[in-house]
């Protein structure tokens, strides 16, 4: 059995359909400034940010909640590599999904910094 | 002394300086769904809405919350004309603040209407 087979398949959290996914659902991700900063600093990174990556001042179990979050709103997507979470923005769904919305947030989040 | 003179004056609400707006403080205004409601109305309208004049399901008492709120967020600005109170959107300065944030929201509220 391959190390990336179905064991790691079973690791992998799920993701929201971007259709499924309401406005309200992702301005109470985007409301949150810990949630907002995450979102900004992967939107600003050259690549993924595993979850110890990010520049937050909380709590791991909290952390967690938080990518749970966004998650779930359909802003990142979530995957292992080895024993890390890695995190990436989901871009280009989103974007598709919520025209203009992310760089708009992301712009007045890094211009309020 | 002209009847928009100083008692009117006394009666308009204060705006503040979208400078000293946050992101934050508008986030928190655009996650309520009433108050999102309102926005998009006063988006899409060709002129002012009386506080009156929208089509939300809140006491009154609520709705006068929500639209101060709004106010405080810089979203819109409130007028007295006779007994009624107009509202309309700051949007031209709330774009230089903002760049794209109300168009974001407002398509994306429109389209999960």
């Amino acid at each position: 059995m391959s190390y990336y087979g179905p064991m790691d398949a079973d690791r992998t959290p799920d993701h929201p359909d971007l259709r499924e996914v309401t406005l309200q659902r992702v301005l109470e991700a985007l409301v949150d400034p810990v949630r907002r900063s995450i979102v900004t600093q992967l939107a600003t990174a050259a690549g993924d940010i595993s979850c110890g990556g990010f520049d937050i001042s909380v709590s791991k179990s909290t952390a967690t909640h938080h990518f749970r979050v966004l998650r779930e709103a359909g802003l990142i997507r979530q995957h292992y590599a080895g024993t890390s979470r890695l995190n990436t923005l989901r871009r280009a769904e989103f974007d598709q999904a919520f025209p203009g919305l992310l760089d708009a947030v992301v712009t007045a989040d890094r211009a309020s910094a």
